[in-house]
């Protein structure tokens, strides 16, 4: 588990000095069964075998059955953004599907029978959709998912019906929120009907400059008309905060060197690092790459940091359960090995 | 300039974990002269003459005019405690007279006719006691001092009067500001008739846990009694502050690492360093040098640290003056060298 691939998060994607990565994820459900909310245990147990049976056909991909990974790894999926915090936690028979790559991920029998997401780095959310389209095309060969001529696609929570597709991206703005315009920022997304979050979902705060943006409306626009708009807001929001980013080298070069050598220095010798604060350093490290202001550290160690730092990754480090105040000493131990490493 | 020598920046003095100097000063007057404040230019002019001619004939002493020293140098003498800041800014005739590792300095025409110092590192008031009367008495041998038997050596200013001498002693307490002793040990310190200053006398802060103490009475007790009782408070603020290292050691040793790694990684990538940051992470460095919680490095670089990142030190440094925000950027610059440099 600890060796797990993660495309999104060892690979190069397109304007990844802001976007980490794109995501596609389809709602389906299987036709003749009641979504899993209120599915009896063996209906879902055959869903499950259902889904599983087919998705296992895709070439090289490896099947999970959630009820038999340890807590401790079903966390890890979640700070890898390969599964939802509720799938994790979830006790109903259910499975997840990877791909090689980790690209494609299945979950069977979250709140509906599949939730088949696309997480790829940087903006490419065209070829994002491209490949779930794909999985889905080769999985609805043989499965009849329930499709409504009004609603389309229906689902177990209504904010999901109609094409069951929820797009975001992940996104790096600390240039925004130094030059105090992320709120400006967040207030026009919200009016082109897009959502803005926090880094790890619905009430989580944007930690390190994060920020989730997707789609809020799935039924109406078709498919492509949903990847179009959030691509072309993205691209929108990458040129605001590139622009910030350049005044900030004009205005301020010495200040924002100053921070990005500090954040260097303490992620390179604290011995206790809080979750937030080891954010915000790891976020100023990720600008000062991308200025070249400080020494190049290659962008898929800072997103390896970015998830093996959290609660998850720190207790698979060390190999047993840590109270939140080890965690910070371990936290701190795993950024100063993994920066020394890079130095070497 | 810039390369004179000071002994109690560079050498190694007893207990100078936490005692960074002790020092003697002696104030005299000439008899049949009025004090400096009241005594016209040609007297002042004459007392200068007698007291740097009888002055210059102590061997390998060096005599400056301080009416033609520049006054960044001027500032420099003050950083590095070898003048007062009244000195420094006066436009009385007057001369500085210093031996050659600066142990002893004469300043002439200060507030009285003759402040007779010695400064040396480290907790050796008898040692600074013993040269600084030796001084003395070759000085008197020629230079007749105004004495009444009643009220013992006679000064421009009461509070000086009696043995005209003021002990004092420069120590770093990092332990006891970190439990919140320090005000405590102040109370306890003024009972016993001594002051507690910051780092550059009166009204100045305590910046880095830098104080000073010194005795409050003049008149009344012998020179051997004020030498006697002054070291012997400082032994028990040594101690307390020991046992406050020591305690802190026990109890938090990882959060005490944290915070010496932290001021050491900042001082030698940080672009910009206010003075009062950059002194509370030289003070963090002391307490983690002396803890053996850091690389060590040697006392004399950081007691060089401590004067060379002031003001007078900077522009000297840099050629030129500097406004205070060009300041920050200089003394960043020269921090970071300096603990390179001591790397290598």
């Amino acid at each position: 588990m600890k060796d797990l691939q993660c495309a999104w998060l060892g690979e190069m994607g397109p304007q990844q000095g802001v976007v980490l990565s794109s995501r596609i994820r389809l709602a389906r459900n299987l036709e003749g069964y009641p979504f899993p909310p209120s599915c009896r245990p063996g209906s879902l147990a055959d869903v499950l075998t259902l889904i599983t049976d087919r998705a296992s056909q895709l070439p090289d991909y490896t099947v999970l059955d959630m009820n038999r990974v340890h807590p401790v790894e079903a966390h890890l999926l979640v700070e890898r953004h390969l599964i939802s915090p509720a799938f994790a936690s979830s006790t109903r028979p259910r499975s997840l599907v990877l791909s090689p790559d980790s690209r494609i991920a299945l979950m069977c029998n979250e709140e509906d029978h599949l939730r088949l997401q696309c997480l790829v780095p940087g903006l490419q959310f065209d070829q994002a959709w491209k490949q779930a389209a794909e999985v889905e095309g080769f999985l609805s060969q043989t499965l009849s998912f329930a499709f409504d001529e009004q609603f389309g696609y229906l689902t177990a929570c209504p904010s999901n019906a109609g094409t069951g597709l929820r797009a975001s991206a992940m996104l790096h703005l600390p240039g925004l929120a130094w030059i105090n315009a992320l709120e400006n920022i967040f207030q026009q997304v919200s009016q082109l009907g897009l959502t803005v979050r926090g880094l790890y979902g619905e009430g989580t705060q944007s930690a390190g400059h994060l920020v989730q943006v997707s789609n809020q409306v799935t039924l109406g626009p078709s498919e492509e008309e949903i990847v179009a708009k959030i691509n072309a807001v993205c691209e929108q929001i990458i040129q605001y905060e590139c622009s910030a980013r350049r005044q900030l080298i004009s205005d301020q070069r010495l200040v924002v060197e100053d921070r990005c050598w500090r954040s260097l220095a303490i992620l390179r010798e604290a011995r206790i690092l809080e979750s937030n604060e080891a954010m915000q350093h790891l976020s100023m490290l990720r600008l000062g790459v991308d200025l070249s202001l400080i020494p190049s550290i290659p962008i898929a160690l800072l997103n390896e940091m970015l998830v093996r730092i959290r609660p998850a990754g720190l207790q698979m480090e060390s190999g047993h359960e840590l109270a939140p105040g080890e965690r910070d000493v371990v936290r701190a131990r795993l950024i100063r090995q993994m920066l020394a490493d890079a130095q070497e």
